[in-house]
């Protein structure tokens, strides 16, 4: 029996998942629920699209809705409300808002024995899990999380808000010398400056002061004070060719000490190198809502995160033949 | 209440385990169990030695029994018999014997309410969790597995057995070029011998002829004649000075394809750089202790893998706590 999927929200994280659930012949979508105008939306795979507010007459047909809205608005408002309805699986990421949204979707799924895997992706997901597993293997050692290169949205975005500016990209670059130093077990104290540099292609809307451009993106505090942050204009067709992608990735590593006298260095490291950060971040939502669908037939409900989650919920394979093949 | 550990076996990996527990205040040593004469056994932290075969007479007063044997006699016989009184661990390692050694620990799991989480360490272990996750998430991709720069016991134990041969230390080395291919999302076919290169440091007794034990060693079936190996001869001195630890690690890397047309890369990376393969192996068997006997208090039983054990199990940390410091 295939898993049953629906897709609430069409961006750039909701055709990942459509083209994720492709790839996992177990898993089946049944259509795209969007704010739009259904007729207006084009689905890459020709799934079919409904409003959000019909989602509810469905629920006998979606084993779990997958939630791709953004975290800042979306999420908080949707996440209960298609909780009450359906097994959800969201990659909510406002770190400060993560224990008000999980008791919010905790209450509901308890109510209704739903089950909601929140905040699932790759930071929080993937990145979240091996900080978790490498501190609880190595208790004496110290976790240092890099991201990059790759795009940060929030950080284009604020340069997009920059007076004289047309359009921008910003790159989030992680120090080599920073991994490197941490690699070696030196257990440096890294300042923000130190883990990460701020890369800007910025479009200039035609007469703009450039010079003062680049002051007003180096001196913006939060956001790009505190790093050392360079900017290169470059033209709209230029940003279009070169910078269309959104790759992103980063590392999670710990160094610790085992041993009589706490001597001997053990260092465990992840990383991911990501064309598309939307794409791969749908793909591990996919794979959270077969987990998800699992756990539910097993008479599990409530909010969960990817720490509650046994690995082998994920997979496809049976117990035989993942310790077989894998273990 | 302390997770109180019993260790059964007092090698490398027991002595390790010993070690560990110190490093984890919420767990608590209660003894080494061990089929020499107690009064022999001079533990690393003082702490008592029992005869193994006593170990049953202390059941209530251990939560969790870390079973330190060898997997080819050890194991087999200890896991099964020492599962009918404690929830064990064990490091399990023989894979083709896994679906059998796994059905003797569930059967006698089951009967006693047990539960016996095998093949724990890091290689089965948290390699497997990385091949896991990362096939789950990349459903087309191909999974590459890389062991060392490290010391490979079975193939120094090889070279022993060669005739004019003292001593010896045999190093698994994996091929740069082949991680980087991989890296590189080339999905390289790789023979065995691209994969990894056998350096060997072979000590010879007094007029021994060198080069036969080097032809015999390179030429061995097996362990030596499908790899590029090299051979140094060096002094009793040399060997004890300079190759007297056991380091190891290794390499985990998925990579994959998203996206319409399959044509996005991505790639996953997990990897291990150890001073000490043991002492390392050992902090994996007491996170699992932990989750093991969390798991055991809310009523689970059974035989499990890492596959099988929820993250949040092996931290001593709340979900509360959880969520706001790791996700």
């Amino acid at each position: 029996m295939k898993t049953r999927v629906g897709i609430a929200g069409y961006g750039n994280l909701g055709r990942g998942v459509e083209l994720a659930i492709r790839q996992n012949p177990d898993m089946e979508l049944i259509g795209i629920f969007t704010r739009r105008d259904p007729a207006s939306v084009k689905t890459l795979t020709g799934a079919p699209a409904y409003r959000i507010e019909d989602a509810e007459t469905m629920k006998d047909q979606i084993d779990v809705m997958i939630l791709c809205g953004g975290s800042a608005t979306d999420l908080p408002q949707q996440g209960p409300q298609l909780a009450k309805n359906f097994h959800t699986i969201d990659s909510f990421d406002t770190h400060a808002k993560i224990p008000e949204y999980f008791a919010a979707m905790d209450k509901v799924c308890k109510e209704q024995k739903h089950i909601s895997i929140i905040s699932v992706g790759w930071d929080p997901g993937l990145f979240s899990l091996n900080r978790l597993y490498a501190e609880s293997v190595l208790s004496n050692g110290k976790t240092y999380t890099f991201w990059g290169k790759g795009v940060s949205q929030g950080h284009s975005d604020a340069i997009r808000r920059v007076k004289g500016v047309k359009n921008a990209i910003q790159y989030t670059v992680p120090v080599e010398q920073a991994i490197e130093a941490v690699r070696n077990c030196e257990n440096p104290e890294l300042t923000t400056r130190q883990k990460h540099l701020r890369e800007c292609y910025v479009v200039a809307e035609e007469g703009a002061d450039l010079a003062q451009i680049e002051n007003d993106i180096k001196t913006m505090p939060n956001y790009f004070s505190d790093y050392d942050t360079t900017v290169h204009f470059i033209s709209e067709e230029e940003l279009k060719r070169d910078h269309a992608s959104m790759p992103h990735g980063g590392f999670v590593i710990r160094s610790g000490k085992t041993g009589l006298q706490e001597e001997t260095n053990q260092v465990i490291e992840f990383s991911l190198k990501l064309e598309s950060n939307p794409e791969f971040t749908a793909s591990v939502l996919v794979a959270y809502a077969r987990a998800a669908h699992c756990m539910a037939q097993e008479g599990m409900c409530g909010a969960k995160s990817v720490f509650d989650v046994a690995p082998a919920y994920l997979s496809a394979k049976s117990g035989e033949e993942l310790r077989k093949e894998l273990l």
